[in-house]
């Protein structure tokens, strides 16, 4: 028996998310109150209560505001921010604009607290280019997050319906469930019908920034057919979408003409579906990339409402065996020229990335990247290290996934069980954010985060002293957890033994070292002269002091 | 609504395993028969039979036998070979002694075939020590193979029922669904009820290397009472599992009375329960532990059945606050000696390695086990990369498992989804197979090894060319990819579709690359002056030549 709980239930049809509580018992949402330039901000986290006299963690937090009519959609949060900054703008509201003024921003402060760190160091790094926070002045309902390699690493899932699945309320349900789980960002891949109406519902209840691909809407605008797409098309669709709140998009400006040719040899040529559009526009038309000789006015549009670019991979391998082939690293070149380009504007930029890489490629990827890319934030897809696995692409891309963000990926863009076989449900969507959760924790852990590594030690000195409540609950999925535990181990007063059904009573480590630990503090055992020859007298004392080997109860 | 198929269901029953062909369509078992010693060797493969004229994969094969009574056990494939040997046996039966007398075995030639390589080329790993054949002369019904990092990564599964739960039908089942999905040895590691006649029954129906920890039924045979453990119960418990057939014994003889106390200021002190178990016997006794103290005895009789030692850290850490800690690399230390003398004897031995190890300490583990231990196989529990996800452990180690494996680890030992929470079930246990498979093969493609890029390519040229049915069928688990797949797209059509459901018929990369890439090739496009200003004529071309953009089937 599974004992995960379902989201949903394709026999039975949608029954709905469960509420936060049920997600995760014993914690709260707490808010950290910091002024900033005349304003209250409030900065969420979530406190896990644990039992006893242990206190409580307080993690970071991506839920956002709970409860709210969707058809309402959230409280608009940063209004009076962007309100007081537009009053006296110079036309260009872009937080590295601000950033390169010497401005502290708003976002900036509310982000310093969220990672714990210097509001000054925010903006540097902003100013540098090497984080961005996506925060498109009409997404007033974001809570300001940060992409860079010096903070802690985060992750993407990618939601959207397709032409043949899904509908408009199970999408935003997907970025509900998402975010409930640790979605850092959301992308809104939707390619089918009402795609205008599905992305303003996700961004009017979207707690965290959402990204889009605006070919894939372009393309719908010309019924299809690549070979009418132009610059003009492309530009009046990304300012439709700067209008309604689009944080960052994926633009294929590296699929260059000359590029295209070095796929052919490929075992599995273009896996992206915006690069595989783009080259064939080129080839069709035996011109450059539209979106590469009409970049710079694509800057002006985005410095407007502060939209970042993330520079799409076109081009990047869709199989181990093309794993950091000629065409991936030409493109990465000229993804870094772009780069030269958006940040003449003080427009942010983010890089995507691989894809399917093995292991032993990797750290040429991130090395390569930050050299070419002056150091713009990587956002890499995975990557998954083997090919052989689908059904199991979550776990072959976690695996790349947390090398990648060790090495200095600062975003990581999930995969689902279901990647190349279907489009993801709710618990996919789940299943997905989960591993992914794991990974840029791993790498967080990697990197020497502090912060990191007191969520681990909580839980494993809650492992340790069996509060069991303590452990699922600190947990990355309570209930997973807690449902493993019960299927043979199901009574209430499991959760307080001393042991559990992997051992039994009589051979639990854990419980053997609590007396060998005890023994040995109490009997000042840490000088290695005191475990001497003379030593007998202490075998007496340990048996005399009652050392039955087990206390069952 | 979850499509994975389960093996097990707690409401309704045990209801059997299914049928190889059932887990594995269109594949079949073949055998490469090769002579040597005056024996016909028959080496297992399992061959995948692909679409048209794809042709076939074979790849390696762990299930032995199908569709024996398992009141009957297992063909005994190697009496023959052993009986001959015996006969002019000069009392020491390890691969390593022949091998070190310049003598090819019969596990040798076997074990050439299966992993594609030189018979004299695995006597030499033998007999350096690098690598190790676990086959006890009283397991007959096993298929030789080898652990060691000049030869395919391994993967260990655990099984074994514990004082409060199951039964000997149902880890013989786990037993033989565990190397359904590739499980390279399996651990029985039984504290409860009828110790020895489920390890009978396991050994008889194993098709692989079982190891065992000894220290479990010596505890048994003096009821609980670690006092009372000897060096000579100890051999006794010993000697009656190599009469049975058992292949590798874990030993804690690392844990030394002087290391104790460098686990009293851990966070989660002893987590090994062999290695908590002896640690208590030091302190009780106030004396060294017997199994270091009577290391030579034990070699002496496991040279007579060939029991391979897998030298048990005892120290490994719990957590990732713990790891590579004074008392983990002390023990290591330890192990190295003590395979200095297993050698002298021509005992063949494993060294076993963590546990619980953020990614940045995992490399130098590796390299201080080559080091202290003269490159013995190292085999390692993981690691586990972070503390956080109790129900997603076969998750947080994978991934340490594909960096320490790529590392060097010759043996992975996997991890199932109930770490920490209660025994995996037969669904778990397929969980921790495949996600170890997943790991192994990562680390194999990082190795450069051949035959698992060869894997890769098959898979991928399958997903390019939109093989639907060979891409499941070459996946390492084809129902659960078949199952997701036709959760959005269940009609046969959808199968030989050049589409599926994730981006729908419109924009699908795949499709559209398949266009570019067959101009690219016909237009002898891969020489970049090709693409110069004179190009317009290719584009008129392109188009002429019935470019539409989209063929829909």
């Amino acid at each position: 028996m599974n004992t995960k709980p379902k989201t949903t239930n394709a026999a039975t049809g949608r029954k709905g998310l469960p509420p936060m509580e049920e997600s995760f018992p014993s914690s709260h949402k707490v808010y950290v109150d910091v002024e900033h330039g005349g304003f209250a901000l409030r900065v969420p986290k979530r406190r896990i209560h644990l039992t006893g006299d242990s206190g409580h963690l307080d993690v970071y937090d991506t839920t956002g505001p709970q409860g709210h009519d969707v058809r309402m959609g959230l409280p608009k949060l940063r209004a009076p921010w962007i309100r007081k900054r537009l009053a006296t703008s110079d036309g260009n509201v872009t937080q590295m604009h601000y950033a390169r003024k010497g401005v502290v921003t708003e976002e900036m402060a509310f982000i310093a607290v969220r990672e714990g760190c210097d509001p000054e160091f925010v903006r540097s790094e902003v100013a540098r280019g090497r984080a961005v926070i996506t925060a498109n002045v009409n997404h007033p309902e974001l809570e300001p997050m940060i992409i860079g390699r010096n903070f802690l690493v985060k992750i993407n899932a990618n939601i959207g319906n397709s032409a043949v699945s899904s509908s408009i309320e199970e999408e935003v349900e997907k970025l509900q469930w998402s975010v409930r789980w640790g979605s850092d960002t959301v992308m809104d891949l939707s390619t089918g019908a009402d795609i205008h109406e599905t992305r303003e519902q996700i961004l009017r209840n979207s707690p965290v920034p959402i990204g889009t691909v605006p070919i894939y809407q372009a393309l719908e605008k010309v019924n299809g057919k690549i070979e009418e797409l132009s610059l003009d098309l492309f530009l009046e669709t990304l300012e439709e979408q700067c209008e309604q709140g689009v944080d960052y998009f994926t633009i294929h400006a590296g699929v260059l003409l000359r590029y295209v040719p070095m796929t052919a040899k490929r075992l599995t040529g273009i896996v992206s579906r915006g690069g595989a559009i783009l080259a064939k526009w080129c080839l069709i038309h035996h011109e450059e990339n539209f979106l590469y000789t009409g970049f710079e006015r694509m800057c002006e549009l985005l410095k407007r409402y502060d939209v970042t670019f993330s520079l799409g991979d076109g081009l990047r391998p869709g199989c181990i065996r093309d794993a950091n082939d000629e065409a991936q690293l030409a493109e990465l070149v000229t993804l870094g020229e772009l780069t030269e380009i958006a940040w003449r504007h003080d427009v942010q930029v983010i890089i995507e990335g691989p894809g399917h890489v093995p292991m032993h490629k990797i750290k040429a990827n991130v090395t390569l990247q930050l050299e070419a890319c002056h150091e713009a934030p990587f956002y890499t897809l995975g990557p998954l290290t083997t090919d052989i696995a689908p059904g199991y692409d979550h776990i072959t891309s976690a695996i790349g996934a947390a090398m990648i963000g060790w090495y200095g990926t600062a975003m990581l863009c999930y995969v689902t069980p279901k990647e190349h076989l279907g489009l993801p449900n709710a618990d996919d969507v789940k299943e997905g954010v989960i591993a992914y959760k794991i990974a840029a924790h791993a790498a967080d852990l990697a990197k020497g985060h502090a912060g990191a590594q007191a969520w681990d030690d909580a839980l494993s000195k809650a492992r340790f002293e069996f509060r069991w409540e303590d452990q699922f609950n600190l947990a990355l999925d309570p209930t997973t957890a807690r449902g493993y535990h019960d299927e043979t181990l199901p009574a209430e007063g499991a959760k307080t033994a001393h042991f559990c059904s992997m051992c039994g009573p009589h051979f639990c480590s854990m419980k053997i070292t609590e007396e060998v630990r005890e023994y040995a503090a109490t009997h000042g055992m840490t000088d290695e002269a005191a475990l001497g020859a003379g030593m007998a007298d202490k075998s007496r004392e340990f048996v005399d002091t009652g050392a039955e080997i087990y206390r069952e109860g």
